[in-house]
C-alpha cells in the first residue's frame, strides 16, 4: 500500500455508471510527486495522509469486485510526520 | 486512477477480435509525458482531461470481464488546469 | 496498452508447457528503451509498431485465461511516425 | 517479489472493515528509497529483511482471496548484507 | 515479460506455508540493476538469462492459481548477448 496524501476532490460530471457518485479524491506521493486520484471508502478530508490500496484489490476495497478503481483508500494515518515524505 | 490528456485517435486495423471497434485513443500523462493507448469507454475527443483506470479494473471498466484493455478512459474531469500537470 | 516496435523473435527452447509453441518477440517501447518480451497475438514481424497489452489482459488477449503471458501484442498500428516517439 | 526491509509499525485506527486488526508495517526497498506499507504474514520486527509479494498474489498471501491487501510479506530472509542494497 | 539474469539462490527459511519448499532466485534486468527475486518454474542456474512473467500471470505459471508468487521463470533464454543488456 502508498502512502498518499489527500489533496481536493476531483469533479467529474461525464463519468461510466459503474463509478456512482462515489467522491474522487486527488491524491499525492509526496510533496511535489505526481498526483493520482483514488476511490475514497473510509471519508478523507483534504490534508489527511492516507493509505491507499491499488492492483486488483482496489477493486473489492472499493465495494465490490465490479468497482472500476486502481486505487483505493482504506485507512487514515493516526500520526504522519511530513519530515518522513514517503 | 491516473489524469491524462486524450491526444489523438489511434488507427490500429489488424487487430485481435476481442478489441472488436472500440475507439483506442493516445493519451499522456502530462505536456512531454509518455504515450499510451486507451479504450474509450465515455466518448471524449482530443484535448479533453480525463479518467483512466488501469490494472485488472480496465477490463470491466471497458465492457466486460474479457476485454483485452489495461487502461481504460472512466471519467472526463470537469475543470483541469494546465499548471496543475497532473 | 503501450505502443512499442518489434525488434526479434527471442528463442527459449527450455520453457514452461503452457507457454506451448507461442513465439515470443523482443519489443522495445522507444529507440533506446528498455526490452521487454510480448507474446505475439497477431502475427508481427520485426520493425512493427504495435499495441501492447499488459496486467492480467495479457492473458486472455493471449487466447486463454491460463497462458502465462503478462504483455501481448493486440494490435498492428497503422501509421506511426518515429519522431512521435512512444 | 521485493527484498524490503522492515522499518516501523503503521497505526492506522480508521481504516475499512476488510482489514481487520493485521500489522500493517513500513517497509523499504533500500536505505533511502521510498516507503511502502506491506501487511505482515509472518510476524517480523523492525529491522528484518523480508521478501513482499504484491500485484493480485497479495490478497490471498495475506490470508484470503477478498483482503484488500497490494503488498504482503511472505518470507524473512536469513541473511543479507545491507551492501548488497536490494 | 522481462529479460533478466539469475544472481543467486535466496534462503528463507521463515516463510509462508504456500509458498512450499520452491526454490527463490534473485534475478536482476541487467548489470547494476536492482534485484528482485523470483520463483523458478524451469530449474535454472546462476548466470543465466531468463524470461520472467509478472502480474498475475505469475501465480499460474508458479504451478497453481493460490501460490503467492508476482515474478515467476518461464524459460530459459538460449543465446543472450551481454551487450544487448535488457
Amino acid at each position: 500500500m502508498k502512502i498518499m496524501q489527500v489533496e481536493k476532490t476531483l469533479v467529474s460530471t461525464n463519468r461510466v455508471a459503474e463509478l456512482g457518485h462515489r467522491p474522487l479524491l486527488v491524491v499525492r506521493e509526496k510533496v511535489g510527486g505526481g498526483r493520482q486520484v483514488a476511490i475514497d471508502a473510509i471519508g478523507c478530508i483534504p490534508g489527511d495522509w492516507v493509505l491507499c490500496v491499488g492492483s486488483s484489490a482496489a477493486r473489492e476495497a472499493a465495494g465490490s469486485k465490479d468497482f472500476p478503481s486502481d486505487l483505493t483508500i482504506v485507512g487514515i494515518i493516526d500520526h504522519w510526520q511530513v519530515e518522513e515524505k514517503a
